[in-house]
């Protein structure tokens, strides 16, 4: 637990913005409210794959109330694509369609209007044109010879892919003394936001263009969109409100914050967008969908010798973020086990299907479901405890994958042996009643990424801290809050180091004009870097104090102690003066200059070879072993999950609360990923596009659940704090399949694990 | 003229806001539009002094609509007052009056309501009785003796005096060849900012309150602000949108500020108070009406001698910034002319009338109106060509007057003979054809006080510069542009320190959260403070910038030069990068660290000795001189000003176009207050709360200007600016009182000048 001397760190405290969001008076997008705002909707197109003919919005335009009208016409001609910079030529997706569509939902005209339902009506009274294109509606039609090409830029329709060799693996079979081959089917889920896309635009005569955007990555959307506008990037300026979700669905731009901004500059008025729930189904991204055959060789003592994983990725209509996708199926096969030879062999197909992107874990869930289902096969056939196995081969701290990734603090098997206990897996592993099981699963994720996400000159993350005489603290941070509670994770860190309270801490929005850059909020990265950024800037400020005041108490600034809104000697709490009276004593020693504290944080770069792959892509990692205990019932095929022990190796907890939240919130989401979610498309269309139909775990279906944190706090953290919350989401997949397997000696390969499913294998199997 | 060193700097350019504000485009308070608005009114009192008996608002409660009241009961035991800080038991005002009501416009009750009709309603169903007090409606009243007490901590009803005596004045007037005594009468004027008092305050259950205030100085109304919500001054946020003036008027908390953030608190919705024009002119503040008497003794040859002056000042009901007008009606006596012995004596009297409180050019423009006249008789008597007499006495650079104030760049003679050049004054002068005339006036002003006003710890003023890497910089400050356009100069200054074009520089709202403090805007202080800081912030930044690319330009860091958005040697133009790549390097440099650059300024403090008065109240000192050629109709006693020549040395003109704006605005605001601006008001109550009934001149009013500047380039000031706008009000009624002396013999001492006036004076004259 942590230690006493923390007064902020650690404690259970609510979100600091918790009370506003709780009665309903934080801001999000669409709660923002601007004179003469208009509403604006976007036609899709009916057709996977289809050429433009024409356009006729003469009829819509008729309609009182309409504003505007824009097509494919009235944009520049530049295709946006999220690799756009990295990778010239990589743009693909026009936000309106010029030439051709290539999904059911891709965008064709965007309408403005002063109701929302005036802008449907328009919307309906819009004539497109089509010729239908053949389409390519599955990864064996897209990769087939002479298929036509969804995007000229994408030979053979492959949008990424990667092979990657560590080790040599053929040498590694060879001395193994099992091998097995498995494949695995993954479906398409949709990340489900409560809170959908919105974008608010607002234009000024002067050039200027505001977007309120519900985003993850308002950063690194300003130059994109500046480009795709055609205006100079300083006229653009994003800001993220409150926001009620992402989970990786919001890291690119979209067709929304361009049609806004290109609405807004037509008719001189605001203009809001926000998306139904059937757009954020059908129009915007999802998980990959992804067929995974892995295989493995292993010592007669359990020891993983090689392994290979062959990864094919349905990407949808556009290339998107499928790069990393291609990049990742293969990063997370080498955690969290030592594993000496390994190849990953991955390809992201084009269809024209609705694109796929980044979603929670990105990409882990899959490839973590096949390895450690696999894994128990291994453990199965090795007559091993599965739990022994992965204790056996788990990465420790010291420890450097044979793809190089540097193993700073904690281990795989701290966590094992800590779940194992608490949930008594030795009396339970294989001596549970029938229909009863206990599976294990673990995984490892990152703490952000090691690369220069807003180009080589800027650091991940920037913090200032304006302190002001009242004794209260300005965090300028760049850094989106998307409900994952990083606001009050940077407060904490803030408050703990300058020796406030939490009340003393207000925080920005991300504002790309007013506050310093953040790259974004994925991949787990803001509390390890930001965090970072934020500690190191108030320990700026709070050196500045000290100095400042070491004089009047008579001390050596590092005899000094800031605590409990003063600044004291340590070990003599009376010898000492208020926080703001330390904040005016400094600002009058540097002449009445007001006080700011700055920090910033980067990895350590330049340590990944893009040849080879090989190097370290994150400052640390973070371990965490699930146990899932379930009852099968043998009439229905339903599974109930009865408990699920998690232990995470998240490093400092900062706030048990907030940590807790996002266990239980991505265990929710494992749970719908393992049983009923699925986007269901047939010929390009999707089915089941509404909460209705498409449906997601409530607090009614969650199951018990402890959570055990362990500490290693990592060296190179905020007070030791690493990733949680996103990692976890992978093994609760595979702990249930492979709980299943001990409650049914049935091995599912597949999600999700409809109860018609369980209930079809239940009976074959008394059937044989 | 200004170099062609500079390249932003001297030019004409337009206001970073002009393009908005010409649209309709800018946001002022009144147009910000949040989710659930309530809009606010006040009931005020209809007795010029009574004591409060009951009020019932039961009845108002029920009209539809109406979502809060509040009455003095619901408001903490704290009294305001604007010197409330700086003198403990000075505050005199309940914001809502508790016991009793002090005025006319006394606020009683405020409603928050759906609309304004219904807020309007609901007031006019408030039941209050009053029990009516004998009301002091002059100055006479108010001082006898035995008179009642308007306020407790005001004995004798003054709630401000001073008398301050340097040199010996009686000794001088025994050495003088000749004395005179004049007294002069001053009406009650109004600011007539086109944008009333606004506020708009958002409650957040956090405690957080957000006010967004059409205020000159929303750094000084944090404090009392939170002090009369009763929470702590961190939970204060005060935000300055665009604003539509405030001439001084705009300076205190005001009732409304409190009313809205109360009515929100209590309905939770925000609430948005904007004052009736009427409510302008009747309940806000007005200019100090006041009668002076002068007395100066001088030598033949036209040297001043010895002088006093005796001031009584009509203070209105509250004593509201009425401290400061009893010292600047002294303060302004010592300039622009040598004065060895000079004594002043100040009274600021309550009365049961409209409060006084700062107005453009603070007292400057009543006493100056009584010096300058006083002057003019006295070269008539000496027959001492009047511009002669002021030439000869004229303080210049390098000169300190008998109070201890020092000149440190300019003269004001400079300013009279380029004047006199540019008029032809000697050829008009007593040469005019009759009933034409021409009169010149001088005066000398302030570039901002040199008091802390933030507080002994704070600076005058703190910029803070953030660079991107796109090569644009945001100028984070906290300096109100108020309508001045302080916004734009500061650009200017930034721009040009950092050799980078307008447009590549934006600029805050203040905002007490976000930017650093500012003082207020008032007093001529943003240009020569707030510029200082903006320049020192941006050579900050300038600095780290050089330092980091001199040595890829293989260069001392001396040798380099910022300008047309490069950094390059001196001399080799070609040698050199985008200030956009510098940005990228020094980031580089710093670790990646987001670039700031920071600077403040605080003028030379603690000279100004309380006790006796004397010190150099003011960083530095603009003169000028104005020359008046009229045209007296002896028909109608109509004066119309034909020409109206004003030389200013202002120091470095940062941009002709807005100082010219500033110019001709302060002008016409002279010819309002020269011939026909007065809040007529009779038993306390006023008559002409209306533009119907108080007219200022329109652009068809104005009179031919011609504005030549003199830049003395003072040493302080950013690139030797010093103030300009502010200090030429004062002159513009002398110079016509002369020159209406020159073109009919008759000598006027009261304003305003109505036809009325001038024809009865012609018609006495031609009857005696």
């Amino acid at each position: 637990m942590t230690e006493k001397k923390y007064s902020v760190i650690g404690k259970r405290l609510p979100r600091v913005d918790g009370i506003i969001k709780a009665k309903g008076e934080a801001q999000y997008t669409a709660d923002i409210s601007l004179p003469g705002l208009l509403y604006g909707k976007i036609l899709r197109s009916p057709y996977p794959h289809a050429r433009i003919v024409s356009i006729d919005t003469s009829k819509a335009e008729k309609v009182s109330g309409v504003k505007a009208i824009i097509t494919g016409r009235d944009i520049p001609d530049i295709k946006y694509g999220f690799m756009m910079a990295a990778i010239p030529g990589s743009g693909d997706q026009y936000f309106l369609a010029k030439d051709k569509v290539n999904y059911i939902g891709d965008e064709v005209a965007a309408v403005a209007a002063i109701t929302e339902d005036v802008a449907w009506e328009a919307l309906g009274l819009i004539e497109a044109e089509y010729e239908e294109l053949p389409a390519l509606l599955s990864v064996e039609e897209a990769m087939r010879e002479g298929a036509p090409l969804i995007h000229e830029a994408f030979a053979g329709n492959i949008s990424a892919k990667a092979k990657l060799e560590f080790g040599d693996v053929e040498k590694g079979f060879s001395e193994s003394d099992y091998i097995r081959e498995d494949r695995f089917l993954m479906p398409a889920v949709q990340h489900c936001s409560l809170e959908p896309h919105v974008s608010l635009a607002s234009c000024d005569s002067s050039g200027n263009i505001t977007l309120w955007i519900s985003t993850q990555a308002p950063f690194m959307l300003k130059g994109p969109i500046a480009l795709l506008l055609n205006v100079p990037a300083g006229n653009v300026r994003i800001i993220k409100p409150h926001m009620g979700g992402g989970f990786g669905g919001k890291m690119e731009v979209f067709s929304l914050d361009l049609c806004c901004a290109m609405l807004a500059r037509k008719t001189g008025n605001p203009v809001l967008i926000s998306y139904t729930r059937e757009e954020e189904f059908s129009s915007t991204r999802r998980r990959h969908p992804l067929e995974v055959t892995l295989k493995i060789g292993v010592k007669k003592d359990g020891s993983i010798i090689s392994r290979t994983s062959k990864t094919v990725l349905d990407g949808g209509a556009y290339a998107s973020l499928g790069h990393g996708a291609a990049l990742l199926a293969n990063l997370w096969m080498t955690l969290p086990y030592k594993q000496p030879n390994i190849r990953f062999e991955s390809c992201r197909v084009l269809t024209n299907n609705i694109p796929c992107g980044a979603m929670r874990g990105f990409v882990s869930p899959q490839i973590r479901l096949a390895s450690e289902v696999q894994l128990d096969a291994v453990a199965e056939v090795l007559c091993i405890d599965p739990l022994e196995l992965r204790i056996k081969n788990g990465l420790k701290a010291g420890d450097v994958t044979v793809n190089g990734l540097k193993i700073s603090s904690g281990s795989v098997v701290d966590c094992l042996k800590t779940a194992a206990q608490a949930s008594k897996w030795r009396q339970k592993i294989k001596r549970l009643p029938p229909l009863h099981g206990i599976g294990v699963a673990c995984s490892s994720f990152e703490c952000g990424p090691s690369f220069p996400m807003l180009g080589p000159f800027t650091a991940s993350s920037t913090i200032f801290i304006k302190a002001n005489t009242d004794g209260t603290v300005m965090i300028i941070s760049g850094a989106s809050d998307i409900g994952q509670g990083s606001d009050t994770v940077l407060s904490q860190i803030v408050a703990e180091e300058l020796g406030i309270e939490m009340e003393d801490a207000k925080i920005t929005m991300p504002d790309t004009d007013l506050t310093p850059p953040d790259s974004f909020s994925s991949g787990s990265r803001v509390t390890f870097h930001t965090g970072n950024a934020a500690r190191r800037a108030a320990a700026d400020l709070k050196q500045k104090l000290l100095q400042a005041v070491a004089g009047k108490l008579e001390a050596r600034v590092e005899d000094l102690e800031a605590r409990k809104r003063r600044i004291y000697v340590k070990g003599s709490p009376d010898k000492g003066i208020l926080f703001a009276e330390a904040v005016a004593i400094c600002q009058m020693a540097q002449g009445g200059m007001a006080l700011m504290g700055s920090g910033s944080y980067s990895p350590e770069m330049g340590h990944v070879d893009m040849a080879t792959g090989y190097g370290n892509y994150s400052p640390a990692y973070s371990f965490v072993a699930v146990i899932a205990e379930v009852e099968v019932d043998q009439e229905t095929g339903q599974v109930k999950v009865e408990k699920l022990t998690v232990c995470d190796d998240c490093g400092r907890v900062i706030n048990p609360l907030g940590i807790t939240g996002q266990i239980e919130g991505s265990a929710a989401m494992g749970l719908g990923y393992t049983f009923c979610e699925e986007l269901l498309v047939s010929d390009g269309k999707t089915l089941n596009p509404s909460f209705l139909d498409y449906k997601i775990p409530t607090a009614l279906e969650m199951t018990e659940m402890e959570n055990i944190f362990i500490e290693s706090n990592d060296p190179g953290g905020p007070f030791g704090a690493k990733e949680s919350g996103e990692g976890l989401l992978a093994p609760i997949a595979p702990a249930i399949f492979n709980a299943i397997y001990d409650a049914t000696g049935i091995r599912f390969k597949e999600l999700p694990l409809t109860p018609e499913k369980v209930l079809r294998q239940l009976q074959e199997m008394r059937a044989s």
